[in-house]
């Protein structure tokens, strides 16, 4: 019987799954598993500088191409990426952690191992990933171990949440069965149980049919599990208004005829928000209805007819049916729709959707976040990669057109700063691996900037060539529209941006730009070579301290009055 | 009655067990709690540039002044500064860890807030700290507040763990009785149980009397808890030479006449390891026996005659007296020696003690290790702090004779890489706050170094002047010299060190030096103003990728067996 090592089997299962670039550090614990990612054609090792930039790079790449894995190191390595991976579990992102672990009988011994707590307790880490992991596993027994990785795989890539590996260092070179990869693993979701998907379905069906002012409300986990194309099919077949919400921008496509802006609750435009809270009848897709998506919880329906579709159950008005995936439902329904003749008139969208072009008109003046975003919707083009930054990104960036075939990654949820950086690196290795020169465009403050900024040198170790656009604005904005205005602890120490490719690059070309006014950014866009991601660039937006996006300052005010209990 | 806001009773507190700096980043749910810093005199704000080095750096400055507070924001902010908690706790590091928490109604209504799971649950982030951590509590009634906090910081302070306390956001401003702050808190340990500390001392005291060939083996413990006057005092007393292991190294005074070098097991040199095994009793005092404390657990004694001291315990051969604490232990044993009379007559110590002494006669050639680490001896002096990174530094500074009065600042047990920089820069600001005009010297390797490099920023932005020694030898040597010499996965990005203070400096003097010869390093540490800590200066090192110390060597042989299972 032929065989392989384990390390070998891993790796093999990961580029069956799509997985072509593993993120992580070296770690003594790990060193002898990753001497066998070479075994594998077409894996390669990221080597980021330290483990929450590869943790957040593995979401990044997993946003883009289905799942993701890094390795790091047992203790110290894996602790420093639990912010990342919690993020992942937040938002729905498909990861495995493998953590490289001491032996089986360094274990049984309770051995003082380096990397421990010096208690003799090794499974501490293990239990603390737990909590933000759909399920963590410590390999002891090399003849389970092939099974175990597979349902860890198939749990992480088809639930979209984080799962834990670790492998004691000795199992790397154990040896299991070749003839094991010969079967791959099982990728299709459980079937739904087929009478209450009927049942649900019908009632979605009939509801479509009768609705006279209806509208479909697209949200973070229709791009998370995959139904973007079955809401196109829907709106095909419907014509209803789209929405999106923050987290479901790029979800649909806005170049859509059917395409009505972004709805945040009381802090959407007012068309946006008055069209869509007098829907008779609302399809929620992927919802994800956290405070900042929210406009901080003031969704405001007229109605109480809200079919809600998600991973894991569906919903009409208050009955739950639990355990109907979205995904197979969505098909049912519009197999039910192909004879129906619907009681719906398609009505204009909201008119402030085309307010953006107003840009092209603003042609001298100061930098400033309003002409920002609007002008970026000209900038950008069908395959661009968008990220955006918790905070005056995030926000600021809801008021740009992106044109089809545009993906947006923003960490609206969890919203840890610092996770657009890497995340962008870890779209760009994506982008790379599918090898259709994807731009890959990063915007970020200057704070956030300087919490993992050697992902950086991750990208040009590598040769990648995003876009970094760094708002200097001097410090935390977001935080002071929130809580101390002009507080010491909201500021940041300044840096020279221009250096940033200097000090992480030896060798390739990189390019550094700053724009101050209106004039440099248009003329920065029409710059044809500027256009073509043939190298790696930092674009400098010289903005004002106090200048953020509208929609930021309002969400700004309900958050203060949220944590200082006044809500 | 007058009242005060908790914000203002917590910092008052910290402030009285000796913080004088608050590490970490602001966030919304913190905001309000940062808010109060100012209304301590004398308290100030370092703001980090992420949550990582906000633990390394509070580890530093604890482990000069003794209890250290850091403050992140919940979720997001406090997962990742675990991996520095923990390694807080595995080396018996006393702070606390205070967390921006959403407000106890946000809780109870498990309201969809960003930086949760989205789950609502909203204790998972304290179940996880509570693993790496003595305590950890989340604040829920403002009556109890005052007493619970009282209790974590006598617990991290007398114990040297970290403990966790998370407040609410909206209890920053609630008001508790401002005279709860007249009395201090309690920071004496308990007292020991009379009966079985008169047992144990009268047992020790007969041992010290009786023995021929005995010595004393200080290790990390000794300096964490304070016992560092009772061992010079008791080396006063007895003559008996002095070993430390690696952890222990500079808590005791390498000046003294009985300082008999370095204990590593096997790894020893093989005169300290001679004398020290051929010993006919042993006081082991705050031992903390790891691997890399140990030359890999190979211990070998002749004698079973061993006394340990513990910080919750004692030790005589294999009889444990649970709960007696060395501390007062070690007075008790002292006054028990004052009119004794002992055997022991004082033998020479090893000989290679001196052997840094050769150093002297090298004044030409490239720039090596074995260079290095000996005539870092006489760059040295008084009040120096020297941290010294995992890998190649930890192992190689084992050579250096400190003088008496330097502080050494290692990482072994728990050895994260990256650990050193902003632990150094921790250890800057408390010097800095004790204002006694110390030296921080740094010793981190280029692979090390990339993985919290925004710490330099910190020390920027506050003008601390630490001295940033960088061994620039292309990627993780130490990690080489364990498994995969010419793997892909231990090289790095090359960074060009001499853009560092550059980019993060903007208004201050600050220096670059590059050492590639023993000429230039012996001119450079001749020159007077370099010897003055006058600004911020970064010396790189550059030495051959394969050139490490001896010890490190050998060490990562060991470790290449244990993590292979075949040990």
């Amino acid at each position: 019987m032929s065989t392989i090592t384990l390390a070998t089997y891993i790796f093999t299962r990961l580029k069956q799954v799509g997985v072509d670039t593993i993120f992580g550090v070296p770690g003594d614990f790990n060193l002898s598993f990753l001497d066998y990612i070479d075994e594998v054609d077409g894996l390669r090792w990221a080597g980021n500088a330290n483990e929450l930039n590869s943790a957040y790079s593995a979401d990044g790449y997993s946003r883009i191409k289905g799942f993701a894995a890094l390795c790091t190191t047992f203790g110290v390595g894996e602790l420093s990426a639990t912010n990342g991976i919690a993020g992942a579990y937040a938002e729905h992102v498909g990861l495995i952690h493998i953590v490289g672990a001491p032996t089986v009988s360094a274990e049984e011994n309770k051995l003082l191992l380096h990397h421990t707590l010096a208690n003799g307790k090794f499974d501490i880490f293990k239990n603390m990933s737990k909590h933000i992991t759909a399920k963590a596993v410590t390999l002891d027994d090399i003849a389970t171990a092939p099974g175990i990785i597979d349902d860890l795989i198939r749990t992480g890539y088809i639930y979209k949440r984080p799962v834990y590996l670790a492998v004691p260092s000795n199992f790397s070179e154990a040896q299991v069965p070749a003839s094991l990869l010969n079967k791959r693993i099982d990728l299709a979701l459980p079937a739904n149980d087929k009478e209450s998907e009927k049942e649900f379905v019908d009632e979605v069906v009939e509801k479509i049919i009768n609705a006279k002012n209806p509208c479909i409300l697209v949200d973070a986990c229709a791009s998370r599990h995959n139904v973007k194309a079955s809401i196109e099919a829907l709106v095909k077949a419907t014509k209803f208004p789209v929405y999106v919400t923050p987290m479901g921008k790029s979800s649909f496509n806005e170049d859509n005829e059917r395409f009505s802006g972004v709805y945040v609750g009381a802090l959407s435009k007012l068309d946006v928000r008055e069209s869509l809270e007098n829907s008779d009848l609302i399809l929620s897709i992927g919802g994800l209805l956290s405070d900042y998506n929210t406009g901080a919880f003031t969704y405001h329906y007229h109605t109480t007819n809200v079919i809600e579709f998600h991973s894991d159950f569906c919903k009409v008005k208050a009955a739950v049916y639990q355990g109907i995936q979205m995904q197979a439902a969505l098909g049912k329904i519009l197999q039910g729709l192909k004879q129906a003749h619907l009681n719906y008139v398609p009505t204009p969208i909201p008119a402030s959707v085309k307010e953006y072009k107003a840009v092209q008109k603003v042609t001298s003046g100061p930098l400033t976040q309003q002409f920002l975003w609007s002008k970026l919707s000209y900038f950008l083009r069908s395959g661009d990669i968008v990220v955006a930054e918790t905070g005056t990104s995030s926000f600021g960036i809801l008021q740009a057109h992106y044109p089809e075939g545009v993906t947006a990654i923003s960490q609206v949820l969890w919203g840890s700063i610092g996770y657009a950086l890497p995340a962008a690196v870890g779209a760009a290795f994506a982008a790379d691996d599918i090898r259709d020169e994807q731009r890959v465009i990063l915007f970020i403050g200057d704070g956030s900037l300087q919490l993992t900024v050697q992902a950086i040198s991750d990208a040009c170790r590598q040769h990648l060539h995003p876009y970094l656009f760094v708002l200097n604005n001097n410090g935390y904005t977001i935080e002071k529209m929130i809580h101390g205005l002009h507080a010491e602890y909201n500021n940041i120490q300044t840096w020279d941006h221009t250096k940033l490719l200097e000090l992480f690059h030896d060798k390739e070309k990189f390019q550094n730009y700053r724009v101050s006014t209106v004039e440099e950014m248009n003329k920065l866009y029409a710059d044809k070579e500027f256009n073509v991601p043939s190298k790696i660039r930092m674009i400098e937006l010289m903005l004002d301290e106090f200048d953020a996006p509208k929609n930021l300052i309002e969400q700004a005010k309900l958050s203060e009055r949220i944590n200082s209990g006044k809500n």
